[in-house]
């Protein structure tokens, strides 16, 4: 910022006085310049609304799109979203996270239906406009892939906070109760799991174990963040289970089979499972553990000198509401309380800052979340100590950012 | 919804057993159906999410749009918001109502100056990097143009909830406080006033009490439901003054001037001013009060036969919190408490729900809401009592919709 002296035309000087965190925003080396004068877009009409009766982003923001996973197929994969331009909690729908195993379907509403059979005493059938009707819920809950982040499991990889944490975004979803709809159709005595397919060509398939579902709220959404669900999403209708990791979210959901034990699907035999140490694999492993990371300064960001910077990032569990964010600049020797942003929301995104002064030398930034339940964000040794190196879902370890001298901002294992 | 039965095939049947609300779903018309076989959808690879890095809605959802008011130039007027589509409390960016009063200028991240001027001890000029390296809050809050409603003063005239209501729509924003800003600036003692002029053609220009305005967390916003503020919203800085009249939430801003008084111009003067009964204006009338609208179901919808319906709408008051809100089916006469969905949150919209049981009679349904500090939403005949009929703004008086014998759902006045 630029302080203009009437008598001695502009000079710098940089202030922040009246700030009540008490950090101080010292000179930088930005040229001095003068008031401006009337720009050329308030010379004349400005852009007709028209054009958009759906809103788009400026074309400044360009970059700030989805990164898509390299794959084998051009129809699946996973396309990540980009933490590091992100502010807040909620993420904008066309920047939602995706993971898909068969390209998206295209599934017209009146077209779409839902069936709902096993271990039930009335086989259903519903329509979209059968689910609508039905009494709605709304809650604002993150999702994240439980394969995120699984590529810092062994060396740092990811160039970008999008690259290493961009399977995680969060939304405001709509929808009416798994409860509802199991109470039509009424559930058998016995009846311990669901297992929910979706309508897309994988016809992918995880079992739920039912309590907990319903415990936690499970949700058959047809909106988010106020719209219709996208159609990378599950449009028109998906399974929203709070905390429960991404893939068991079912998208396009198109079958619910009441059984007495799991399907032991594809998903949850073949994938989605921890290879542990001595060979066995863990499974069913569904609730995302408690993590944070630092969006910004994070990883290919550069900072523009020495002085006040605010460290920001976002922290979640899956088991409820973050209690705490420390965060260090030493590399974990010492940490600070972050003041975590509110209202705070149990199985959402938390924005959390912390003001810090650059001194100009190397410094690595981390964070460590603790949520509800006293459960802390473990380091990546200690991680890597409980699963070894061949596990690759549910990597929640302490993302570590180095400030180099010259202010780059690199991924590094510390 | 259809209940198959194996034995004798599928045949119709609705109950709603176990539903917590205790409302119940009774048979409608709609035909029987056998269970789905393989959709074609899942017979073949789906769409390749490539090829939208930044995500659009689905297709089939084509109509849920903004509508423009008709004006009498082409880079000149309003669009609003389709709530009659929408779920839950946030507006989507894409769907975020808006008012222009020269169209929408094209300004450039690095080309973005703020000047602070007038009574500070410091003139300065921000550049957006500036703005955006000092210390960040974020909120969720409600906008709504005071114009909303206007055109019902008098007679019911919106055909739909988005005609009626649209210009009101519900963001979570990020940006630095204005206390931080004016505190660098350093404010002069006897300064009481703040002139913000944004940066499109018609250099809207409004002056704001400073006290209130930092009482209530004012906001220089560059981010809205995670993402840079879209173009029609003010890009890349606008105002963000939490329950204030719309018009006061200047977009693109471009100079903060520090005064002893209000700048008495032409858009707190000629408009943005309540004519009185008695040929005198009401000025300056900020905040905007507690209101509500019912938005399913409500004007131009259909309902669909007899039976179970959930009455769904919003609440929202520029003092604060919504306490409570109370629905009516039979035009005033008795009411009945909505359900609040959760959290509640101050000056942001809060999405109510009350089940309700349509016998196919003709029903007048009427929502009112109060918020914490008491205040009822008043009739139109109270507001009328107190403003006369040539006022314009500030409209939030009790809305009714008339559900016809035919299911068909108009605009009334009762």
């Amino acid at each position: 910022m630029t302080v203009i002296n009437p008598r001695r035309g502009p000079r710098r000087r940089h202030v922040l006085e009246g700030l009540a965190a008490g950090a101080v925003l010292v000179p930088s080396a930005r040229a001095t310049e003068a008031p401006p004068a009337i720009p050329s877009w308030m010379q004349a009409q400005g852009a007709d609304v028209n054009a958009h009766p759906y809103g788009q982003p400026a074309a400044f923001e360009a970059e700030v799109v989805r990164e898509r996973m390299k794959s084998r197929t051009l129809t699946a994969g996973a396309s990540f979203t980009p933490l590091q331009h992100l502010h807040g909690t909620i993420t904008p729908n066309g920047l939602f996270y995706e993971r898909d195993h068969g390209g998206v379907p295209t599934i017209g509403p009146a077209a779409y239906r839902l069936l709902v059979d096993g271990m039930v005493d009335r086989p259903m059938i519903f329509t979209l406009s059968d689910l609508k009707r039905l009494p709605a819920v709304s809650a604002r809950h993150f999702m994240e892939c439980s394969g995120n982040s699984g590529t810092e499991w062994t060396k740092p990889t990811g160039r970008t906070v999008q690259e290493t944490h961009g399977l995680l975004s969060c939304s405001e979803w709509t929808g009416t109760k798994l409860e509802i709809v199991l109470g039509i159709a009424g559930v058998k005595p016995g009846a311990g799991w669901c297992v929910a397919e979706g309508g897309d060509a994988a016809a992918l398939d995880r079992s739920i174990p039912l309590e907990h579902a319903l415990k936690i709220g499970a949700m058959l959404a047809y909106a988010q963040n106020g719209e219709a669900l996208r159609p990378e999403q599950g449009y028109p209708v998906r399974l929203v289970l709070p905390g429960f990791e991404g893939n068991t979210n079912i998208k396009w959901l198109r079958h619910l089979e009441l059984r007495r034990g799991p399907a032991m699907s594809k998903e949850e035999t073949a994938y989605y499972t921890e290879l542990l140490p001595d060979g066995k694999a863990e499974q069913f492993n569904f609730v995302m553990r408690a993590k944070s990371v630092i969006t910004y300064p994070s990883g290919s960001q550069k900072l523009d000198g020495t002085g006040f910077y605010e460290i920001s990032g976002l922290a979640w569990s899956g088991s409820g509401r973050i209690k705490a964010v420390d965060v260090s600049v030493d590399g974990g020797k010492t940490w600070q309380p972050a003041t975590l942003q509110g209202p705070i929301e149990p199985i959402c995104l938390t924005r959390f800052r912390l003001p810090w002064r650059w001194n100009g030398g190397s410094a690595v930034l981390q964070s460590r979340a603790v949520d509800e339940t006293g459960y802390v964000q473990p380091t990546l040794k200690s991680l890597v100590g409980q699963y070894g190196l061949h596990a690759h879902y549910h990597n929640n370890a302490i993302q570590s950012w180095q400030v180099e001298t010259s202010g780059d901002v690199i991924n590094v294992h510390a």
